[in-house]
């Protein structure tokens, strides 16, 4: 089994040696073969302009990043969000997928939510799918989860687990509702069955509300675990069991695919 | 306002006269703008053989379906699935969409779930979407609608709601949790910003039960209604709100889309 942790974290906006130290410390601390950290943790997200963007950024090859693989216990993987400051100052909303030894596969963020596309530059390339020794673990960040084209090309590309750092501002819901962003993994994690380990931020930032809807959902869609006063969502997966798509006798989920009636390329 | 019910008949196996009058009686009685029926609904499911599946089977020139429209109220729409004998013998599992008129357009189950492989042939066209006086119907049947590139094919060609005839086997769940088709329908809805109107059938057929799910999602991808014991859920909608893909200032459903990024032809 592998154990699959989130932890919320609440970083304060433009406090980048705070955020760094709070995320060393969990990845340290925490017992986990996947630990999932939330999008952004390094540099808050409710920036007042693209100058405090600017100065909340750090290149991939900062040695904050570099002190976090130092941390990872043993053979550990962990998926982190961060702000990016790319070649020629441009900005991008990323996330780092590391062990031990450093980084593995590094995205950046390509269906910008709202005011993030006055701040940050979409990325160019689709999430990475990674194969490390606990399965092949593809990243995405917060708003991409919501496009049923990308949590499918991950599946098909071989994701056993999508891991999501996320910052879900509040949205009003019916009472007993899961948050939507919730339901929309679910509905992704059955249809591809992959499972997806969605860690959200906690705190209020310049009067925003999070949902702190941290949730893993299992490859079936249902919910494996959510965050519980602590932050901390955790779940010992079987991700292998993923790999198999058939649903009945005859229905395969990838197999039973009529791209020929799609038309998606619009 | 528009008035869509559903309503989750209990079909009987080869009893196509029954079945016929079930349907004539349920459209005359039904005070609804938009009625959706079952899958199926003139031929039951659990076929014993080939053979049986075809004496199941009418054209679509049947006088059947003739009567279903001249039951019809005034300017109401009706979709409704049945068992088709189409050229040549071969059968289809498909669905009309009817006014008084008539036929206004069919469609063919393209996405087949398990024995029905063995009686019938997938469908080669994509779901119609039909301008109505009540707005742009889409329909599609059942399995369908676990295909999210379906789902997001039709919000693109237009659909303000989707008609979504089913036979739902029931499957195991957890406690408290509605059924997984129904998690699909709500994140397909809110992605897309489309209603989607399921009608389940209902009883117990050669041992086989059903989930009894009809459950009519809003366009923001919350439950607007389930059947209750009387097997009827209804809602009275504003379909024209779902035109607006506008979620936040700078979002729009579909323009956020990166299609350069999808890959899926495959």
């Amino acid at each position: 089994m592998t154990r699959i942790v989130c932890v919320q974290l609440a970083p304060r906006v433009g406090e980048l040696d705070a955020n760094h130290r709070q995320i060393v410390s969990t990845i340290a601390e925490t017992r986990a073969d996947i630990l999932v950290l939330p999008e952004l943790a390094t540099s808050g997200y409710v920036f007042e302009s693209a100058a405090e963007a600017a100065e909340c950024a750090i290149p991939p090859d900062d040695p904050k990043i570099g002190e976090w693989a130092a941390a990872i216990n043993g053979d550990s993987v962990v998926v982190c969000g961060y702000a990016e400051r790319g070649p020629e100052g441009v900005l991008y909303n990323s996330a780092v997928l590391l062990d031990s030894t450093g980084i593995l596969a590094s995205y950046r963020k390509t269906h910008l939510w709202d005011r993030e596309k006055l701040f940050f530059a979409p990325g160019s390339q689709p999430p990475p799918v990674v194969a490390t020794r606990f399965g092949r673990i593809a990243v995405m960040v917060c708003y991409d989860l919501e496009f049923p084209e990308y949590t499918r090309r991950v599946a098909l590309d071989g994701a056993d687990l999508i891991a999501v750092p996320t910052n879900w501002p509040e949205v009003a819901r019916p009472e007993g509702e899961r948050p939507p962003e919730v339901v929309i993994a679910q509905a992704a994690a059955r249809v591809n069955r992959v499972a997806i380990a969605c860690c959200d931020r906690s705190g209020t930032e310049r009067g925003q509300r999070w949902t702190e809807g941290t949730t893993i959902v299992s490859d079936d869609g249902w919910i494996a675990a959510t965050a519980g006063p602590d932050g901390r969502a955790e779940w010992d997966a079987d991700l292998v069991s993923a790999r198999d798509k058939n649903i009945s006798t005859r229905n395969h989920l990838f197999g039973d695919r009529r791209t020929d009636l799609y038309g998606l390329s619009r």
